[in-house]
């Protein structure tokens, strides 16, 4: 066992402070891994304060790990001392499901192992990455390609591949019309990856205030979702539209503004039902759906997709004692475009 | 203009009487069918009674319709005096947009005309197949094929269609575990498609009432939604669930029994908005989408795989004066499977 300092929240609701945690020993598949950065993400505040349910604590959160390769156990082959590395949502799986053996370790049957606020396989809780070190086994860490520095790379073990994976599951490319509702941490990779695929970007945001970075990071066009004049000049637009939004929502009036077989595509998670009328989905044959991450090998192929690109997230990088106040910042979307913690200074 | 018999709703939820209505003169492209038989369909009393909102009254429904053509104007080349033919739920729509062009003319961005209930493009009102003759533009009339009875083919108009429109979209088919949700007039032709395209079909019914007809028309399995085990054993199960119903469903509850990827199709339209929670599309990347009955060309192919494979809808033949007393009987689900009204008795 090793011990490392963390932040954590002691119970639900309560500030996150400084602590130590345990980190397992470096088994044979695993890697230790020195955390250099850990990406803030809305989910985070949702679990801390118990949004989506009851949660384990003390909690220490983060799913958005950027660090190096510092140890490697005896049977390890997929990195080594030294290597950049990044660790997402989740930390194992059943890894012998239908969906596991697809590369869906994200809709592992048995359900996968959370980076945090989760029980890992022998009934230990997991902690995430707003801490020094952690300790991970080799087919749930990615490498970070060249050419992305690792605080700009930390956001995309989240942010990146849950806007990655729908985009490419429900074809956004050229020749597609697509909408990215929300320009938060989710939003705007949205509006990166989806303009890298060659689509056509539309943001929709609940006020202009951000236009200028939306059409900077790639968007082609911006609309106020308090404007009801949006609803009717946008009407019938899209082929898809994904919403990064945990907010409510009036799912008819988005669903209104898809083509026939459009699909309304929710990677952001709302704490409370949404209710629809289930006509609009009818009329024109249209889908809601969900997402939720992607697998890991999905992961790297956005990793590599980003660095190809050359682009990371757009970041603010904070101290450790700053996450209370980063959180209250996520939570009035006063954030451009995702906080992500300098874990030297835990 | 030429006077015809017809049962018709006054007003919003009126009894349907006997009355007459004018139809048009029987124009170049248009041809006058000599109706023989129509469903009754649930969406006719959702409409007499202005369930999905404001009508048109007095209302002749019927939109499952089938005849003979007694006339045909000059330039029609699709069908000729005799030949057995059938109308389903919508007769025009603008031909020109891009749903119209593939086919989907149910998806027609000007709105197609629907049977009645409508206004035709010179804004007169339609009337449906509760009468004795009906002027159709030839480009929305169907062939009935050798080998269908007329009034086992007229429920095929609007069940056959809105069922087996979504199930060949969702790919219903070998190796594919496909639930009908409901076992009235739209479910029970759902069965006998979803079986003949080859899928392993499940009736999800309240109750077991109907379990024996619902194996003998395809149904590999049976279950009652009443049962709070049904939704423990089939957790995950299912590719594809088409929902035939139109009272309020626990969505969240019927996602849960999709697989990974799966899809819960509805083509019953409740009168009320549904809730649930975003949690279940997101886990299992899970779709929530709806179906319109289908194109003409995928109506005439229904119909002719309907015809290949030898069967048409199960039907209770009725008298016009029964249309009343068939209502309620709808209403209380008292129906095997279809109420087809004969014509002739109007």
């Amino acid at each position: 066992m090793t011990t490392v300092a963390a932040y954590a929240a002691p119970a639900a609701k309560a500030p996150l402070e400084r602590t130590t945690i345990e980190r397992r020993e470096v088994g044979e598949f695993d890697i230790l891994i020195d955390i250099k950065f850990a990406g803030i993400c809305h989910s985070d505040i949702h679990q801390a304060r118990e949004g989506w349910g009851e949660a384990i604590f003390p909690m220490v959160p983060g799913h958005e790990i950027a660090g190096v390769v510092s140890e490697v156990g005896s049977g390890v082959t997929k990195h080594k001392v030294g290597d950049r590395v990044g660790v997402g949502c989740m930390v194992d799986s059943c890894r012998e499901c239908e969906n596991c053996a697809a590369g869906l370790e994200q809709y592992c049957l048995q359900g996968n192992v959370g980076t945090y606020n989760a029980l890992d396989r022998n009934g230990e809780p997991t902690y995430g990455g707003y801490a020094q070190k952690v300790v991970v086994d080799e087919n749930f860490v990615l490498r970070v390609p060249d050419g992305l520095s690792l605080d700009e790379a930390a956001p995309l073990l989240c942010a990146g591949i849950t806007t990655y994976s729908p985009l490419k599951h429900w074809n956004a490319g050229p020749g597609k019309k697509v909408a990215i509702l929300g320009m938060g941490g989710l939003g705007h990779m949205g509006v990166k990856i989806a303009h890298h695929l060659g689509a056509e970007v539309t943001v929709l945001s609940q006020s202009l205030r951000k236009k200028d970075d939306g059409l900077k990071l790639g968007a082609d066009h911006y609309y106020a979702t308090s404007d009801p004049q949006t609803f009717k000049d946008l009407r019938g637009s899209f082929d898809l539209i994904l919403s990064t939004v945990s907010a409510p929502l009036n799912l008819d009036q988005f669903l209104s503004l898809l083509k026939t077989d459009g699909a309304f595509v929710n990677v952001g998670a709302p704490e409370e039902p949404v209710s629809l009328n289930l006509f609009s989905v009818i009329g024109g044959r249209k889908t809601l759906a969900g997402s939720g991450i992607g697998g890991i090998r999905e992961t790297q192929e956005m990793l590599d997709f980003c660095a190809e690109h050359g682009f990371g997230a757009e970041i603010e990088l904070i101290r450790a004692d700053q996450i209370n106040e980063a959180y209250e910042r996520v939570l009035n979307s006063d954030v451009r475009y995702r906080f992500v913690i300098d874990t030297a200074t835990i």
